[in-house]
């Protein structure tokens, strides 16, 4: 038994993490772009990273330690440090280094970025930026506007999990990203603090699990960026942990930033749940749950609010897997439009479809009726405003 | 040797075809959606057919045949007959044996349709217009109108091939496809005439082979049609064949058409060719050229005139094939902007690339630097216009 209690403070809210964030310039209206998280305690850590093969060179600087602790990490917008070879890695090395000579307290500091790929970082503007960072402050809430990118909002979320022996713990979180799937190349960041008294081990194994139903559940544009990462922190400072609850707060965290991401997906107005149900398998379930939120026929019928199930059906029988028209059924919500190979897609379902579509979240549900695999993919539209992001993004 | 001769005509071009279009009503203005091509001896077949496996009616009904040769096709525009079960192929049975009844030379009549999906055809209607079709009539041009659907231009082309031996054979096709991609879900038709002497099984190898660097290279919006057709229909009359030229002349026929379909990619305003080289395979110069032109993020960019090679580089490398940042260049026609890992993008360079994205045409060359596979995958722009069509499309 445990209880959860959603409380403020983002990545301040466990004890022992700090948050700061100032300006290195990057940002042409001078607003913050570089931010911190800071923990008194050298904390062990899980993470994921991008698929991308070409790894950004904070990603390559992290994955250069082993087996280390950590106590810092340092973040910037406007720039991924990507596709900057040796030059970029030696220039996150000398602004780390330069800091610590400050900041004597940081201990095996990383660094994460996001922003346009191809272009090298301004060290000497991030480093006087990082001298003006104030370890002690708790502006979580700085932080995580300092990273956004194409974010509309800044996304932040903390739990406190109170366990059956009065002993509690606490996770706290921020994220950006708005154009990305799996996650994707507008890049989506996520820096996640725990004072749970975890291991790094126990920590990958419930980070993996969840990141397959949270941020790789979840699509804007079908792309994966060069700089993806969600970073896990523990430090340890409560002395409390159980297993089953820190996975399930771990959840509701990851899937609580995952679904902000897709509702401030560039230009975004729909959240939609693809269900799949009646798969095969899990895997074939997933296969057609990411086909659909993919799918520009699919998100232009969602921001169009036209109940096209053709579409979706097609989506189904393009992905590949074990399917037919004659055991496929699709519904909006709870209107069922095509059952087992009949249309019921009479004035009346069409009228009921309508409405549902123009609210600001549902979901489209497809059951294969073959088996038992499903799989929920979490996706937007694709409307006007998504062009004008990415067709000007770089300038 | 062989020598290539474009001429008028289109799928009436070789020696017996006719071609004629006729209004059955599915459009609201009234213009003719029901189109025929004849021929005036049995023709051998060969086909490509979509791999989305909810394949729509007519491509079921066409399936059902055995080692068959026809001299009729029937088309449609507006409506797929797609996810329309066991109705859509008795509608279809219905329709060619009540035209049968009028035209009585027909013989293993066929049927193509495009349009919305899982919607009953009007038989009636269809058989009405089916009945005015006049088969002695070479209106190949109508015909290629008649079945367009988001397309803004008709398309069709022949060629006549001149062998050593004064012998000669003519091709002749028409095609209508403007938001498709392997090809896809608007619906990729193409329909095929030669009276070249040749048999079903030689036409098949190469129609096989040619789909594969023509209709399978070009992208509009990744996604797969239920009724993506390519029929190519010989009857031989010239007595005249050369494999070599039969080939070179077929490939000349598909490109060209598969250009004109990007080119006119619904709302897009510019063909770029995608050439990948340097793969460790071909097969994987082919992912990586695909994924290029299916990124919504390259697509947005090549909309935006914005030379964003990160984009590019950044796409290569989430498309999975073995690649590294030390062995890629990627250029912009000859303008070369990353070279094995340098940055060559100066303001001079980007300048010289922003003149040429901001051509009607131009091509985005990535070297992989492994070894020696290639693939040319042609894509488009997407634009405003791509959302403003498919948000409304089936209204």
């Amino acid at each position: 038994m445990y209880n959860l209690f959603s409380i403020k403070g983002g990545v301040c809210a466990p004890n022992g993490f700090f948050a700061d964030s100032a300006s290195a310039g990057l940002r042409t209206d001078g607003s913050d772009d570089v931010a911190s998280i800071y923990s008194d305690e050298l904390c062990d850590v899980a993470y994921v990273f991008t698929t991308n093969k070409m790894l950004a060179a904070p990603i390559r600087h992290f994955l250069a330690y082993e087996n280390f602790q950590t106590n810092f990490v340092l973040m910037n917008a406007k720039n991924a440090n990507a596709m900057t070879g040796q030059k970029g890695i030696d220039d996150i090395n000398f602004i780390l280094d330069s800091i610590k000579e400050k900041h004597t307290q940081i201990s095996n500091p990383v660094m994460s970025s996001t922003g346009v790929i191809g272009v090298p970082l301004n060290t000497k503007a991030i480093i006087d930026a990082g001298f003006s960072l104030n370890l002690s402050n708790k502006n979580s809430a700085n932080a995580a506007k300092a990273i956004m990118t194409t974010d509309t909002y800044p996304k932040e979320i903390a739990f406190k999990v109170e366990l059956e022996d009065a002993k509690s713990f606490t996770i706290g979180a921020m994220a950006k990203g708005a154009g990305m799937i799996d996650p994707s190349m507008a890049t989506m960041l996520c820096f996640i603090t725990t004072d749970a008294d975890v291991t790094s081990l126990e920590m990958q194994k419930h980070l993996d699990k969840v990141t397959k139903t949270t941020f790789n559940a979840i699509s804007v544009d079908g792309d994966t960026s060069t700089n993806d990462t969600v970073l896990l922190l523990s430090n340890k400072k409560s002395g409390a942990y159980d297993s089953e609850a820190f996975e399930f707060a771990l959840e509701r965290v990851m899937k609580n930033l995952a679904l902000l991401m897709v509702k401030d997906g560039e230009g975004a107005k729909k959240l939609v749940a693809f269900n799949v149900t009646g798969a095969a398998t899990d895997e074939e379930a997933e296969t057609v749950a990411k086909a659909l939120s993919d799918s520009l026929l699919v998100k232009t019928a969602i921001f169009g609010e036209d109940p096209n199930w053709g579409r979706v059906a097609s989506t189904v029988g393009a992905s590949g897997v074990e399917c037919s028209e004659e055991s496929l059924s699709v519904s909006f919500e709870d209107v069922v439009v095509y059952q087992k190979g009949q249309i019921l897609f009479d004035s009346e379902q069409e009228n009921r479809a309508s409405k549902i579509m123009k609210r600001d979240e549902f979901s489209v549900n497809c059951d294969l009726g073959i088996a038992k695999g499903s799989f929920t993919a979490y996706g937007c539209d694709l409307g006007h405003d998504y062009v004008s992001i990415n067709a000007d993004y770089r300038t």
